[in-house]
């Protein structure tokens, strides 16, 4: 896992110097992408295309899209417009660092660098890998995934939320962009199946939803300076939670019967899910 | 021109009708992407397209594109953080006729959605046009164009450019989508040569020149009411202008020149190319 964390983050920071771009927003562009994190949805691509033998190559450049497509999703969201957040990773959210023109048009930029890096030449895809692979990533991030999601996400706010209600908020602001990246991944194989692509899918699916449901405990159990925000934020911020909905002890056996769904999802798609499996470990088990 | 406006508005109007996606954020990009406009770059798309023989159907979805990724930055260039302007087409802006959130979201889903329209099978391009349509795009669009000339002119503000870093700003800011809607439209045909495509990016640049070149005039000579946003704001806002930096009427002649240039550009590329002539009237003679 850390060989790919490490290979993703040269990756980023290579492509990121390379680009033709005033300084200003370069510095905003690498502040937010390079400054830690999981690189949860980099790690998935690689893992997905490891267990359909994509090339190493082509992987780099659609991790690196997820990468950005989230790194602007976080720059926008912590906005003082959306959920007005000073602290990202214990560094100064990018509106702090820079100002808020500056990091609006930063994550404008990534989400668009994301498209060009899969449509580029450089990526290796083939011209059906690479529009099927723009497609997919549009979908899981825009009106139907991610971005749909963060707007339902701010209208329930102070509302209590049923369960088939938070849940679909989920799948669209957090569970459509993990799907994404696996699928994408998968995309990047030459002799991808249905069958595999369908195993695949499911397993994004529930982990997605255990990522989520973790989030909210983490968000009750830990420290702001385990988790590098500020923790508590979700009842202060009148969200709707799973343990506020179902109870603490009832989240976390849902977090595991997730876990073991999606082990079972993948474990007829090939010989080579061992990282896969490890991620989904990461999911349940992570402590900020 | 007219016949293609309403066929581009009509197609927008399906198009976000048909959109999975919560009410409030369709509404938000409905509002933005239909309310008027001289569907300039859509329009661009359609002329463009008629000089290579692209079908209808095709330049339909790129034109739509272009749209999309246009609305998206005149929401983001509203932004109180950036120019914080009320008022856009004689209407509120996004940000006043919803909130703040909703109009970074609805630029953001109206970006993703422009690549989504490209890559889907719906668009009816071959795989090799979806991708080469995809990149010309993002590049037109992202760092190294409109995104990019965006924060060269929020730096720019309040110094007074020379000439070529004026120009630097143009070509970035307004020119690159410009030359995009043009060479994407082209990229729609089946057999466009090079030579057309050269022409073609000529003809982008002098009219993407020329049309600020215009607007710049257009905010000296034109009341608030004719232009549906305030006049003079270049003043105000301390932005370096063709008319501050080389005179009024060299900056007409100026407007001028790039017109005919922009004719002898495509005087070559076939017999198809009134409307790609009209448009550059439009540009020269316009009074809003």
């Amino acid at each position: 896992m850390l060989e790919y964390q490490q290979r993703i983050q040269a990756f980023l920071n290579a492509s990121l110097n390379n680009l033709d771009v005033p300084e200003r927003l370069r510095a905003a562009m690498r502040y937010s992408t390079l400054s830690g994190g999981k690189r949860f949805r980099a790690l998935l691509v690689y893992a997905s295309g490891l267990a359909v033998n994509a090339p190493l190559n082509r992987l780099d450049s659609v991790a690196a899209a997820l990468e950005y497509v989230h790194a602007y999703s976080l720059i926008h969201d912590d906005l003082p417009a959306m959920d007005d957040d000073d602290l990202r990773r214990g560094l100064p959210t990018n509106h702090i660092q820079y100002d808020e023109a500056t990091a609006i048009l930063a994550g404008d930029a990534l989400q668009t660098l994301a498209f060009e890096m899969i449509a580029s030449a450089s990526s290796g895809l083939s011209d059906a890998q690479a529009r099927s692979i723009c497609l997919k990533l549009a979908v899981g991030s825009g009106q139907t995934g991610m971005v749909g999601g963060q707007i339902l996400d701010i209208q329930a706010t102070n509302h209590q939320l049923d369960r088939r209600a938070l849940e679909n908020v989920h799948r669209r602001k957090t569970g459509a962009l993990i799907n994404a990246a696996v699928i994408c991944g998968a995309l990047c194989g030459d002799h991808t199946t249905e069958s595999q692509l369908s195993g695949l899918s499911d397993y994004a699916d529930n982990i997605g939803l255990a990522f989520q449901v973790v989030d909210d405990i983490l968000d009750i159990e830990s420290s702001t300076q385990e988790l590098g925000k500020p923790s508590g934020s979700d009842v202060e911020n009148g969200k709707s939670t799973y343990p506020a909905l179902i109870g603490l002890q009832k989240s976390k056996k849902l977090a595991q019967t997730l876990y073991q769904e999606s082990i079972v999802s993948i474990a007829a798609i090939s010989d080579n899910t061992s990282l896969l499996e490890d991620l989904a470990k990461l999911v349940v088990e992570r402590t900020k």
